[in-house]
């Protein structure tokens, strides 16, 4: 087995905000992964990959990153995003679940199934789950991310 | 205060074509970023980024922006992009915004609130805001850009 | 004319799977691409682009494409995604089509007769168009993708 140098975090974050759009970077802020620029990926870890704590950023740093979001202007709906990263002793695999006004933990177990099965049909034997979820009821302009971030 | 070396350029375009991807594909020509390979990403401009004229790009170039984008295959409505672009001494903020047979002053003040209340939240000054916005009444299948464009 | 570096290679995938995600995931997988990062990029070859066949990625590699995906979760639903690349003695274009329940040579002479159009609009002369497509009959949950994979 390689080990390589691949190290990601894992976050989540919550917000109000005027619009959808302030919302969203608002929860993105949350989440401390506000004042980067995200780029989304499709979702596997390399081998060897290290899940280590979000590190502070160069502000406009392109990131790479797995994103969960949600968002609804309707008062009082619940919304969910959830990441699920699955690793092995080899590669591992990344989920993203949304739900708006489910039970939190049936959108997390979908997620956690889902990432189940993506390793299972590689053959990969599973070492550790790591998830991070976030929910939030709405008050005017809600918004929840949760996001598996690829750093350099 | 550090200076950066990312220079940004903003632009914008509308066209008509014989289908919805090539009238997208039109309007990204008349932008002057029609013939390179665009990966979008959300919206932070690093500290001393420069604003600058768009510059010509070798033909399947991979350039990172944030796109505004639009379009109707409705004859007569009037679609509207734009981008907002603030800069301060520190780093800064880019909005996106559209349209559909909306006030073209509307999308662009709503684009300008939103990209003020992101850089009042991170407590940065404004010292300038530049705004791309492009607007079109469809014929067949019309669309509308307005782009960030990261230089090298 | 000068002769880039840049490869690129097209593939396409269908299978059915437990859910949405691990639908697109399987055919991923079913196209040889699904142990990669995929980075959705717009559509242009650069000049001097070949086309090779599909490599053996590294897991967890992060790789540019351009993606057609289509899925559904009606049973007896006809899938179709394709990608059309013309190349020319310059550079070249790429176009992604999909459908559902509608003709696949309909859905795969609608994407040429777009790449068509792209590069007469540049005034690119066409050498060659290379098409990949994939159509599937769903049973529970379906997915077809297609894409053009851009190599380092």
């Amino acid at each position: 087995m390689t080990r390589g140098t691949m190290k990601v975090s894992i976050t989540s974050g919550r917000a109000e905000g005027p619009t959808k759009l302030n919302a969203f970077d608002n929860a993105l802020l949350d989440a401390g992964i506000g004042d980067i620029n995200l780029i989304t990926v499709s979702s596997m870890l390399p081998t060897g990959t290290e899940i280590v704590e979000l590190p502070k950023f160069k502000a406009g740093d392109m990131v790479n990153c797995v994103l969960a979001y949600e968002s609804s202007d309707r008062e009082g709906d619940l919304i969910s995003a959830v990441v699920a990263a699955a690793t092995s002793d080899d590669f591992g695999c990344v989920v993203e679940n949304t739900g708006i006004n489910r039970d939190p933990e049936d959108v997390k177990s979908e997620a956690v199934d889902m990432v189940k099965y993506m390793m299972d049909v590689r053959g990969l034997k599973i070492k550790e789950i790591v998830i991070a979820d976030e929910n939030h009821i709405v008050k005017k302009h809600g918004a929840v991310v949760a996001s598996v971030v690829y750093l350099k």
